[in-house]
């Protein structure tokens, strides 16, 4: 679907879609996406997502076991002690991150610690799920996809790492590399600032909700932080999945990135042929690829 | 400043940073800035200053006249037909785009029109200001810095382009490359669509309020449209900064990108040596580079 005016164009366009189907035009996202295959999509196990009840709604979290697994386990111990609880969204930087957690809560912790050894990025090894992008980029020797989130790669290092897309979820931390731990975790909400790779330890990305966290107004401290108590968002809950009763749970569902639907996904947006673009950019960026995440059916 | 887990200890860490000047720690992005000579500066024509009022605040937009010269005529006699007067916000898709106007407005245009020719790109001239990044770019041939704008320039076809980073404003168009011009505007707020870029007209720069545009609520409808006319933020008035009492025109300055200064100022984003940093990270993308505005001392 192009770039158009107004929804009523929007509809319009659907029209003439369909009137111009005879000379196959390119498929949208959408229909791409209707073609694929029922196991061309996973589960998002319930033990992984984190699901956190905002006054605004629900936000949840795939978490990244694999890159993270000491930040993913406490994250998780966390949780079963009920440490975000009543804690609140204290800061927001406008094309940065919202934060939210408190360091230095005296929330109990439960099985859960305060600070943890960074995994800032982790040895690389070949049993690694790995759907490689292809594209260059200029921060990393190879970037694509792993258990559905961005990553980037470098084999002669031996080294990967998650990369700091919008969406994506970090542990916040102090001077120290081994200050973080999940107390603390913040998302990006811009450009990805991806100097922020290796420099910080990311648990995973948000699969639903996100709006309820890149539309809250910017703090009006220094560094986006809120400067009065009446600004932060309080956080009434967070659940693993697998904490909440089954009709409760989020069911939802990621496309597989090994899939050929994926690929034709991300080709459709490296390359867009719809009627509207005039000029494919023949490129796409590991920030601008689409995970798609749906609803179980 | 590095990446702080509080207000409280963004203050230490300013207070430690003040201790440790001795071994001349790398200058902060406010230091770079503060020891800026004054001619560092340059400041924003009144006449090509978008003044746009919401009932939240001021957003002010500085115009790109040498990229899209009739565009940005064309928005100034609409401006000056007061066009956008009563008219609203009508899309905000996440990380996408934030878009006001109105196509079919029936509005009085006075001088300016509906439409225009594209302007998605124009012949690179010797005479064009050109402030180059250096660093690698994976959509274009090179980028830099033109009249304090984001370009991308690909010398052996002599073309040169404005690129769709965070806070780029844009005149929504429909199929025809020729149907935009300046009723409809957007604003990229997320992660940038570099794909827009040679495919869409730009036409400036939000210079103070962008989170104005970024923070407002993601439409629920198809491609962030607002479904009802309750949602949309209606926009009070337009006016060119120079239609406006001179103690109500914005007074603001901003970095020129030729100084030893922005130099300075890129690679300390470039290479982060802030002690939170472990990694620096050797590259900065041209939608991450700083490009500051002040208001006039």
């Amino acid at each position: 679907m192009g770039w158009v005016r107004s929804a009523a164009l929007a509809a319009l366009l659907l029209a003439s879609t369909a009137v111009a189907r005879a000379e196959s035009p390119p498929l949208t996202l959408d229909q791409i996406l209707a073609a694929a295959p029922k196991d061309a999509w996973r589960d998002l196990a319930p033990d992984r997502l984190m699901v956190m009840q905002l006054p605004s709604g629900r936000v949840v979290i795939e978490l990244a076991p694999r890159f993270a697994p000491n930040h993913v386990r406490n994250v998780q111990r966390l949780i079963q002690a009920r440490f975000y609880d009543g804690l609140s969204i204290v800061r927001v930087q406008d094309d940065y991150v919202t934060q939210w957690g408190d360091a230095d809560s005296k929330h109990p912790t439960g099985e859960g610690r305060l600070r943890l050894p960074a995994e800032f990025d982790r040895p690389l090894l070949q049993s690694d799920p790995f759907t490689p992008l292809g594209d260059a980029d200029a921060y990393a020797p190879a970037t694509g996809f792993t258990d559905g989130m961005p990553t980037a790669r470098d084999p002669r290092a031996g080294r990967v790492w998650l990369t700091h897309c919008y969406g994506m979820v970090g542990a916040g931390r102090d001077m120290s590399p081994d200050s973080g731990g999940g107390p603390e975790l913040y998302v990006v909400i811009g450009h990805a600032p991806r100097q922020l790779d290796r420099n910080v330890t990311l648990v995973g990305r948000v699969v639903e909700g996100m709006d309820k966290l890149s539309a809250l107004p910017r703090g009006d401290g220094p560094m986006g932080f809120y400067t009065s108590d009446a600004q932060k968002i309080r956080i009434q809950s967070v659940r693993l999945a697998s904490e909440l009763p089954t009709t409760e749970q989020p069911r939802l569902q990621a496309l597989r990135t090994e899939t050929a639907t994926f690929a034709r996904l991300v080709e459709s947006r490296r390359n867009r042929r719809d009627p509207w673009y005039v000029r494919p950019a023949g490129h796409i960026d590991v920030c601008n690829a689409p995970l798609p995440v749906r609803a179980a059916p």
